[in-house]
């Protein structure tokens, strides 16, 4: 169902501190910078083996990533599981008893396909579920 | 310096349950169980990708994972990066200035080597660094 760890998104107040950190001193690779509307972020990916740490920055107070700053400060925000089926999977988790924030994909970084689960049914960890973009659907 | 993300620490308040989620639902496949005294925990390693998810129930209230749960609940507990030469890379962290939580290398789950770096110097996040048994250092 899940291939890999496609990234951990990390909530930052500021992406440039950020960056000294997981670029300078952990001497990760940036491979991509974006803001994403549609989620309210400045989003930083950064190489590592097949993943990324995908770095979140708010675009204003009033934004999902925004709000968990204010709440718990700085720190990991959620996981993402890579899949080549992004609507199968959904149904198959929905089909168990897995609630979901997104019953169908939206667009997320990179024009990647995503869903969020919802915490509560996913041991209070906020998961993302990812389908790079040319993956076959 | 790190060469893949070795695995996400999941605090989870009861295995079993935690299973059923993880192993059932998401349909991982269990890698290795283990009781880790010396960090409080039994553990619960399942395979993704070239990584693991960590599942950790604790072994009382008063181990950090319990603490973690009484303060915050379930969720994400911290990020493990894989690295070749653990005793380099803590030098190489702590000359640029980054926070140890362990200075030198202890022992971790299957005989890996690993160190914490402190929240404080990392941007929120709990990070571990290991080094898997067997590999050179």
């Amino acid at each position: 169902m899940f291939s890999r760890i496609d990234h951990i998104g990390v909530a930052v107040a500021e992406l440039d501190q950020a960056l000294a950190l997981y670029r300078d001193t952990y001497q990760l690779n940036v491979a991509h910078r974006e803001i994403v509307h549609e989620q309210g972020v400045e989003a930083v990916l950064l190489d590592i083996g097949e993943g990324h740490v995908e770095l979140l920055a708010p675009l204003g107070a009033d934004t999902p990533v925004g709000k968990f700053l204010a709440k718990k400060g700085p720190g990991l925000h959620h996981v993402a599981y890579q899949v080549t089926d992004i609507e199968g999977t959904l149904a198959t988790l929905a089909a168990t008893g897995v609630e979901l924030i997104d019953t169908a994909p939206r667009t997320g970084i990179r024009n990647s396909r995503v869903a969020f689960l919802h915490p509560r049914s996913s041991g209070g960890v906020l998961t993302e579920i990812v389908q790079p973009a040319g993956e076959a659907h």
